[in-house]
């Protein structure tokens, strides 16, 4: 819940750091699910204790055997089961009863299966619950820890070669594609430190993983692949620790894709959510979301250097211009600024290389390889007058020959010595030095694209972290009515709250409305008001352009009569009179519950934009104005608010401070609302403000 | 030009596949730039003559040396020229007398310098003419064919290595990428049978370079790298060429953001054109374009497999649920379908594997890698029953270790010898049976999306070697007034030609007007009718609404008052009184005229839909009306057309014709048509037709 404090992570240690480990179904046969934990921690020296647990055998691989849990010599830190699904609860009781209160649960039958599995499930958690214990699984992979060869898992992924030293840490739902990553991560020589899959999440879900690789010295750069994000509170405290310690949390979050969609149901019965959902929650923390796993490789490989520059700039060094260009394109896809070299630096290398383009690309020519001690120079230039955070340098498969190569690899690591704080760089191919030029300090790429493409995500971690902290937004006072109230109860209730309301009078005959008319001038809009009428103007129910009190009457007649006609039992409470702004630019907002991570606000222009073409923004509420005004920025239909085709600014500040107003309603109103819709919300020229001129209140 | 008879390419034949080959400027430096090919020719074994010209020397790199191209024994096929800039255009000449009729030229310092730089080219290219000779370059890298072992470059890109057997032929604008390209392919095991720079294109230029490629027997798969297309009807030729001859074109274009077009214009004052007509250019033949040089490379070695299948359908085989649900998001980004097994084949497999989640992607789960006699049944049933053209095989690390590999490998390459048709793909993690796999007829990527694009990118080549030849369409009539018409012409000139106007009538009083619109019925519309007056609504030249005869004089008055207060000095012809068309979908289209590509089409929702969110499709025209249908269709906006939000279905069907009528009117006018802008088009429900409501068309 928001407001509770912050979760103790640390309570994940026993599973991940444990002393002492009993396996439950330990087997003799090392390739066996029950086999492999025990062959893999003797092969590779676990440092603590490790007790077998199995009826049938004086020995285990080698080590002595228990005959039951109640035998074991002490209560281990953690214990791991891997026994049929029958008898895994029992198991989970018994560790619970010994003292233990950490397992990892392999077993699978679970609710991945069927609905009896789920609540077989759901009395495991309990149980495991009843004894205080963590409880990994079921249905998971496990868990290793490779700084203290600790192999909770029977992964066959080690056939492959051993964790290499490193110091990234691998979080996934799934086992397989877990293992998929640190198998990958191994053939590109990247070091992982902990792997955990999650696998069914009865207790321990992703957050938990995530905030205690937050905290943990033997992690640095986090990698998550996630199906579904099951609970919110320790998630996004997970993601606010990482944050804190400068942590880069790189995610693959799948089943965006409607086909994704049912694949990941059919796969873990999980919560796909609403990716959208999710995609504005993992913004909001400055993850940034991989599309693919080598894309996932490359950030987590460029994160090792950890140099995070907010506010980044890159300087491109390159032998092509074809390169350049190419570089060029990249980064503006990407999002990364590329400033142009100040001009007097770009006089003096043209006298260098007359033929160079300076500007940034900086195509110091082929002429350099020729002439090779005007590396220096060029590189100096970037670094020191560029003022470069990030510097790319293009060399092609000019570093890989004999001719050019070695002093090439002086040349550029002279550089990176003299300036330490940058991001170096290198695109190039050549195999044979790639291990040279990460010993001094470069990061290596055969690609310029995807180069670019990790540079932008280290300068995008560089801008979460130096992020200021949210700030506060205080809540109203806010009493929700027991049922969904009418259209003017709605807008009186978001007027209280500071969503201002078009100036407007409920009548409930139609002489009243001729007053109410009278009072706050014509042209107004008339519209039927009825608790049972959510979308009036699918019945006809809203009038415009009502220029006098004859049409008043007129108009109030006839909105009773469609009203009648059109929803005949539907309580009709009279007519709405409004005023009818005009040169307003509309825009809609609203708020969604979100069954993970409750009220999320969403703005956009006006219906069909984004309906047909999906041009909105979301954000978890509340959030405060200059936020709100982030979000209606990013919107690709901005122009319209700001001066496109000759209209007049629109009064953007007021729209924000509408929609934070609403985001901070759409807290204080509890879990009973179910949605808000105001839509339109009419945006008069800077300075007139911006009024909700409908809106709907679903409470739930 | 249109419509003139297909171009030889086999004219490039000397330049690529020659039998003698004169070197003017040979130098005894073997890494001196004109020393470059004969000691590449020499190591390699070039089968044809050699023929070296050094006036200072009796020999070269051992081979005896001519004193000047006259003293050469006989023309040879092809002259390559590496003397300073100022001695170049002599040596063409010289070559041209003697008989030669191709040349590459390294010499820079031509148009990529300056103006006095650009008029020497220019001579250059006139003494080239003159004598008949195709010139490549200036500013070249010149041209490899490793098939006859002629290596007419001074790349220093062979320190990495020789070309090895392959039939990638490489077509680059930029010398220093395409040696890139080169070295990246070989890194990647792919072998590049040809390659040709073209440098500032004089004469020779990458239409002339695809054309050659498109029919020659060396070549199955082409990959192009370009800034800027300078010509368009060979470059068309070519691409009509290899769709012909399904060969498939993979072009890197760079320069399509603000940023890469200014790099492209420093790199080589070559015109980076409209990025968008180039890519509609590119749609249009099918070429596949790749953002990145990994992802030019995927599907370069995709192609080597030359399955290219039309109305591709993916059928995913995986041991991962994640990388199924990832597979499936890829695909949907890709635009690939994924269509479910058959119901009872799934049900067939659920009794192999019950756990299996079998629909597609087939999660086979890890059930199998422990009863590998299982994986044949799963491979029948995706290939035989699921008849897919493309399956992708997800095997993560389990196809590299020692206790599964080696079967997995027997299994799988069963299954592909039984379906040899299929596009087999293979992901996994094992770089120890890459070979196998490959030898056994497999693409293997390690990263699953990587596949997916290149599988995407095989489907998207077949379509278009399917598609049928675009239908000849019939060229109205129409004569061009010499200058910017009003626009009453202007909507004559198109209704003549097939694009409907709004019924209306021209009036040069006010009683005419009133005249008018009692003909044609109220409400009507009036705008101030001038040559000189563009764009009406920005002098509020456009009433709307106008409802009686009364209201017409008034607003006959209006408009000529603010024509006279805004513009002075226009011509007024009167006004133009229209029928107002209401509950129509506002559409825009019109043509520009492209400095390369000649008059293209655009069209897009009204207004901010094309100007703000950038949602409009390109065609060069002519076209017929299913092909303007499929761009309608293309648009984002298109839910507006076909029923979104309630509205009734707009008639596309009228919609397409007109446009179709546009493309068409926009050839036959000739080149003095400098644009035409129709906005609005009303489209009015099906079976109603559209109506141009407002049109110019710019004589220029």
């Amino acid at each position: 819940m928001p407001g509770t404090s912050a979760p103790d992570f640390t309570s994940l240690d026993a599973l991940v750091r444990p002393r002492s480990v009993a396996l439950i179904g330990a087997s003799d046969d090392p390739i066996r699910i029950g086999g492999r934990p025990v062959s893999y921690m003797k092969q590779r020296g676990f440092a603590g204790q490790l007790w077998p647990v199995n009826p049938n055998r004086p020995t285990v691989q080698g080590l002595p055997a228990f005959a039951s849990i109640s035998a074991l010599p002490a209560a281990p830190d953690v214990g791991i089961v891997a026994v049929p699904a029958s008898q895994a609860i029992a198991a989970v009781d018994e560790l619970g009863k010994k003292g233990c209160r950490a397992v990892i649960m392999f077993s699978a039958g679970f609710a991945e299966m069927d609905a009896a599995g789920a609540a077989e499930q759901d009395r495991m958690t309990a149980v495991a619950k009843s004894h205080g214990i963590r409880l990994l699984g079921p249905n998971c992979l496990g868990v290793f820890n490779a700084s203290i060869n600790y192999f909770a898992t029977f992964s066959a992924s080690f056939e492959k070669g051993w964790p290499i030293p490193g110091r990234i840490g691998i979080a996934s739902q799934s086992g397989a594609y877990g293992t998929h990553l640190f198998a990958a991560s191994l053939d590109r020589n990247l070091g992982t430190a902990v792997c955990i899959t999650t696998g069914n999440e009865a207790e321990v879900a992703l957050g938990d993983v995530l905030g205690w690789m937050a905290q943990a010295p033997e992690v640095d750069v986090i990698c998550a692949y996630a199906e579904g994000i099951r609970e919110s509170a320790k998630f996004i405290s997970a993601l606010k620790l990482a944050r804190a310690n400068r942590k880069p949390v790189v995610m693959m979050k799948v089943g965006r894709s409607a086909l994704g969609g049912h694949a990941a149901q059919s796969h873990t019965a999980s919560i796909a959510g609403d990716d959208g959902v999710t995609q504005a929650v993992l913004d909001e923390f400055g993850v940034v979301r991989a599309r693919t796993t080598e894309e996932m490789l490359d950030i987590a490989y460029a994160a090792t250097r950890r140099i995070y520059p907010a506010g980044n700039r890159m300087g491109v060094l390159t032998v092509s211009g074809g390169a350049g260009v190419l570089i060029s394109d990249a980064a503006e896809t990407a999002g990364v600024a590329m400033p142009e070299m100040p001009a007097d630096t770009q006089a003096r290398l043209r006298t260098l290389v007359p033929f160079c383009a300076p500007r940034n690309p900086v195509d110091c020519t082929a002429q350099v390889t020729n002439q090779m001690d005007l590396i220096a120079p060029f590189g100096d230039a970037i670094a020191a007058e560029g003022g470069y955070s990030s510097i790319l340098a293009f060399w092609s498969q000019t570093a890989a020959g004999s001719s050019m190569g070695p002093r090439l690899l002086v040349e550029m690591a002279a550089m990176r010595a003299k300036y330490p704080d940058r991001l170096w760089v290198m695109s190039m191919l050549a195999p044979n030095r790639v291990k040279d030029y990460e010993d001094a300090g470069f990061l290596v790429f055969e690609d310029p694209s995807r180069a670019v493409n990790a540079i932008a995500a280290m300068g995008r971690f560089g801008d979460a972290f130096a992020a200021p902290e949210a700030a506060t937004v205080p809540l109203p006072q806010v009493t929700l009515p027991r049922t969904t109230p009418s259209e003017a109860v709605a807008k009186a209730l978001l007027h209280q709250a500071g969503v201002p309301a078009v100036p407007e009078h409920a009548a409930s005959d139609s002489e009243a409305a001729v007053a109410a008319a009278e009072a706050i001038g014509y042209p107004v809009v008339l519209k039927i008001l009825s608790p049972d009428i959510l979308h009036k103007s699918e019945i006809g129910g809203v009038l415009l352009d009502v220029a006098d009190a004859a049409a008043v009457r007129q108009g109030y007649a006839t909105l009773l009569e469609r009203a009648k006609q059109h929803a005949p039992n539907a309580r009709i409470e009279g007519v709405l009179v409004a005023k009818q702004i005009k040169g307003a630019v509309e825009m809609a907002f609203g708020v969604l519950r979100d069954p993970v991570f409750g009220p999320v606000a969403m703005v956009g222009l006006g219906g069909i934009f984004i309906e047909v073409l999906k041009d909105f923004c979301l954000r978890r509420c509340p959030f405060d104005a200059a936020e709100a005004e982030r979000m209606i920025r990013s919107l690709k239909g901005f122009p319209l608010l700001d001066g496109a085709r000759g209209r007049p600014k629109a009064d953007v500040a007021a729209l924000a401070q509408a929609l934070s107003a609403l985001s901070a309603f759409a807290v204080a109103a509890g879990p009973r609302l179910a949605g808000v819709d105001v839509n339109p919300v009419l945006v008069l020229p800077q300075g007139q403000g911006c009024y909700a001129a409908d809106a709907v209140i679903e409470v739930g």
